[in-house]
């Protein structure tokens, strides 16, 4: 523990502090300090020790970390290192582990969440927690107490009277665009339908990008997610924008995203917390089933389903599953330009729209709708279809996109795609018998998506027969440079499989 | 990938990196960064953007960075961000996560060791590589791998011809001083015994710490090692002065220590790869059991004897185990300085020295005589009594002292003990049921040791009928601030159980 003097300096990582070499030889560099000033404290990303910027018995903080210890200039702050601090909580995790049979407690999960997002768990010991998860089973009640306690980690939303509605889809599909189509067919039945997505991680785009696409804006506070929902019924929204279950966001950052994992305890816990924050009651969760998806059976995804229908019930959320096909693109597009296009051109002429896209979207459509009541049992598509073909869907999805400050004129041809454009020929007569969702979603995200809107991938033909030389995708992209980067992924690993072909030559 | 122009800065972390906020916006700040220079590579720690020090582009380098990178002032280098790297071998750890009965291959271990070793993978996946071995059952060809691939990461003694002895405990059993009769006892038998030491990690002392005391230097080459054991029999040094096994080193450093994790397959290959580094070809392993040490049981100590020996065959190392009882401390002393008193003194007049020191000593030692044939089965610990009762080992340890330049006259009074002292008194009669080793521990650390030579327990009375008002035990620190720190950790828990005493009032 030392004393230092703040000044302010401009430096990042913002969590980062600089002391002076000079008669600081004592402090060595551990992985972790806090901060000490009064009653406030924050943990520390890195202390580094220079020659310059600050003088000896000086410390420089960036302002935001000035801000988070309420400190001025000049002001003092104690700095500790932490030798092997094992975060309190990080004792329960282990024993969860070591001890057989031991489950956590509500009160045991509170104080793990509280870990991670006062900065007391380190990256390091969240991975163990999130380990572990992959090893050992969870009960459904630690499942149900870790969703509570991630949902009262950020800000939570009251409707007060009446009954609101969401889709979520646990991903893994390319192209899947149907919440575009779903949330105004929902919302022109009536219901409440304020849709949060979240941007695409490892994919070509997620709902959220594709929307972008339109020229929406997609970041709101609460308070306007409530008054458009009010409005329109229905919108859709960045997730990221919200501070709902930022505990969760965290995990997903520091531990989930760089280690490719997502367990299952850890999954349903955060796909539920954001809808106990967004005060959803009806849902429909769509389980893709396939290569590359969460699940691969449909053992696996009924029990899934099954799992989540209970957990819903606990946390008063109705929840009816569709479990769909995952294992090739959906409709003919992949990339949120592309994307946006063919959801527009269906919303606009549903009857020329590819049936894997109006198939899955009015079919959970229909769940919601047979949910909710408007349409009776085994009716809900059928009602979904109507929505969408008398034109009250595109009618509601203009009103949405003037609500998300686009223009609700725009048409399909106004999106702009890239210009560069490299086509994927059959190299035989066949059947197309595998798309590899992997090896697509790379070559699109080489090409410039989900950050740049035009790159993408348009499917003239999917699983189909073929003739030697016709073409069966267009790879888009913005530039000459990001065409080749997206052909170079193309070539390392073949993306379409034609019934006879050669995969490989040793 | 952005070039730079280097300049040389004082900085620590040494491998942190530091460059102007100007003109940088585009580098987002990411966990992994690579400096590459030609054929060059090295991993950077944190790159840290200022306004100061360095200047558009310019990037400032440590000198210790420079050397690695082999590059001097003035010279160009890429910064390479790495966008959720996964190192090459980590998908192998998902693999074999995630795939049932999935084994590793020898390739498949090397890769991931070097990995670890070169930087390419990063702690947060290391730590999945040794969690997922807390659940996961590893054949014990896999084992072998893990240590074969270990003992490969750095360098490996050849000692020609002639048997090599080696003694090691698993440890958690605190004042376990035996190494310093047992080295000398085999050395006086004429066998050769360069025994290899830890520091202390979180104990008070470690057979490392403990040579310090009596003013030995521990730090040697391969090369004096092999020199000094050649003509003595017998040294103790320390493991980290030497450049054995460093992937297990690091590991231990960025993922077990942190995380107090020490799942069971990198145990064992952790314990014997730095034997067949060290060119050891008979080894007892000493296995104490009971609370806070590896093994709790009788059952599960006689197993992991079983799986050493096993894999030590695999090895060519000859194992056979001594399990003994790690529920208190052995001898009356735990710290550096008193444990050197204690084990010098028993040396020199053994017959005044404790039962428990001088059982275990001599016990484990005759396993090495059998082993070795200077004893017939069943003879070895009266053998190794006849060498420390007759002065032998004695005079040894006097030639061991010499070869690593300390005083071989120095009596146990010449070393310095700590002169604040607080005594623990026995709160009633009775008799003491426990002695809780980690309280024991954490005081003797709160104490000084083991950096603090002078710190640390001396108990008077250990599992023995005592009556109200006598001293337990003696806490000795250097100074009053170190001694209260001392008793703070005393106060927490109780350190001593007397049968029929109170533990606690609610």
């Amino acid at each position: 523990m030392k004393k230092f003097k703040i000044i302010k300096i401009s430096v990042e990582p913002q969590d980062a502090v600089l002391i002076s070499r000079t008669n600081n030889k004592n402090i060595a560099m551990q992985a972790r300090f806090r901060l000490v000033k009064g009653q406030k404290e924050v943990p520390v990303t890195q202390v580094v020790k220079v020659e310059g910027i600050v003088q000896e018995g000086e410390i420089g903080l960036s302002k935001s970390l000035m801000k988070k210890l309420v400190a001025k200039e000049g002001e003092e702050v104690t700095l500790h290192p932490q030798s092997r601090v094992i975060s309190p909580s990080y004792s329960l995790v282990k024993q969860r582990i070591t001890q057989p049979g031991r489950l956590f407690t509500q009160t045991e999960i509170d104080q793990i969440i509280n870990d991670i997002i006062i900065g007391n768990a380190s990256p390091l010991e969240s991975s163990v927690f999130l380990t572990s998860q992959l090893f050992q089973e969870w009960s459904l009640t630690e499942v149900e107490y870790l969703t509570k306690s991630l949902a009262a980690s950020g800000q939570m939303i009251d409707w007060g009277e009446g009954n609101i509605f969401d889709k979520h889809s646990l991903g893994g599909v390319p192209g899947n665009k149907v919440s575009l189509l779903i949330v105004p067919i929902i919302a022109a039945a009536g219901l409440t339908i304020p849709k949060t997505s979240s941007r695409a991680i490892t994919s070509p785009s997620g709902t959220a990008d594709t929307m972008e696409a339109f020229g929406c804006d997609i970041e709101f506070t609460i308070d306007e997610i409530v008054e458009i929902a009010q409005r329109t019924g229905g919108l859709i929204a960045w997730t990221g924008g919200l501070n709902i279950v930022p505990a969760d966001e965290k995990l997903i950052r520091e531990v989930q995203f760089p280690l490719g994992i997502d367990p299952e305890p850890m999954m349903m816990a955060s796909v539920l917390s954001k809808k106990v924050a967004m005060g959803i009651n009806f849902l429909c969760l769509d389980i893709p089933c396939g290569s590359a998806t969460k699940v691969e059976t449909m053992e696996g995804a009924k029990r899934l389903a099954h799992r989540f229908s209970e957990l819903g019930q606990r946390l008063g959320i109705r929840i009816e599953s569709g479990i769909t096909y995952g294992s090739s693109p959906v409709g003919h597009t992949v990339g949120p330009g592309l994307e946006a296009r063919e959801a527009l051109a269906a919303l606009i002429e549903p009857l020329k729209a590819s049936d894997s896209l109006i198939g899955k979207s009015t079919s959970l459509a229909g769940i919601l709708l047979e949910m909710s009541g408007k349409a009776i049992q085994g009716r809900g598509q059928d009602f979904a279809s109507e929505l969408l073909q008398s034109g009250k869907a595109y009618a509601k999805f203009q009103e949405i996109l003037e609500a998300q400050n686009a223009d609700p004129n725009i048409r399909p041809d106004d999106i702009e795609i890239g210009k560069c454009v490299y086509e994927y020929i059959a190299p035989q007569n066949g059947w197309v018998v595998e798309i590899n969702n992997e090896v697509i979603a790379r070559a699109a995200r080489a090409a410039g998506a989900p950050m740049d809107k035009r790159a993408g991938v348009y499917f003239l033909k999917k699983k189909d027969s073929v003739k030697r030389g016709e073409v069966i995708f267009r790879l888009h992209a913005p530039t000459d440079k990001k065409l080749l980067a997206a052909e170079a992924e193309l070539a390392k690993e073949v993306p379409i499989v034609i019934e006879g072909m050669l995969l490989g030559r040793e």
